[in-house]
């Protein structure tokens, strides 16, 4: 299902942190705490549109998302959810998930080049990281 | 899997035209050709998130989805497929299919709001019509 010689792109890594490893996926946080914004990033190498997945891979994506997408909506009851893959400035694929809110400061504009990131403090990321420990294995 | 009285968004009306109605979806080409880019819009009433449809209805919308995508590859060869749930301005479910390039006025931003639409000739709508027509039925 997934490539053990994976690696993440540089700029994932350094605009996200890592809060669960699923079963096809990397479950990431943007370090932006304008809103909840999560991605997706199959391990698998040289994948750039979903449809250069396999069957089976996009079968398997599309279990996380939603399950990545409900988990969204139960801690933060956004107005709307945001699910996109773009990957025009990162073309390693990854898929979005951003919950929206009406009261977001960019809101109803798509997030991408908006307002730079506000990261986390290491206090809010601690409790982040421990809500997401259980979730781990699905 | 559908809904009898399902009525499309008048704002999706107006920015785009019906080339195929799939099993879930109808398959619309928003009326700009500066991009080619198409919208599945799942014939179901009061559905806003992906997480809305039930699990049939997701499973057939990511068939439709990867049946797009396919045709937007074959027909234009674009650098990368952007596939987009926004819906913050227009609340009724609909998911962005487009094929961007790197020569194109948007690159590599998202192209959500950046320029006004080039609406095509009739001449041009004509020739995707009919491309469209055989794909009525999958």
């Amino acid at each position: 299902m997934v490539d053990a010689d994976f690696v993440l792109h540089p700029q994932l890594a350094l605009d996200s942190l890592l809060v669960a490893d699923w079963p096809l996926c990397q479950v990431r946080l943007i370090n932006d705490q304008q809103y909840p914004w999560f991605l997706l990033v199959p391990k698998v190498v040289a994948a750039k549109d979903i449809i250069d997945l396999t069957d089976a891979q996009q079968l398997q994506l599309w279990q996380e998302s939603k399950q990545l997408s409900h988990w969204i909506r139960a801690d933060y009851q956004p107005d709307k959810l945001n699910i996109a893959a773009l990957g025009n400035m990162v073309p390693q694929l990854h898929l979005h998930h951003i919950g929206r809110f009406k009261t977001d400061v960019a809101w109803p504009a798509p997030v991408w080049g908006k307002h730079p990131a506000q990261p986390y403090n290491p206090a809010q990321l601690a409790d982040l990281l421990a809500r997401w420990q259980p979730r781990n294995f699905i």
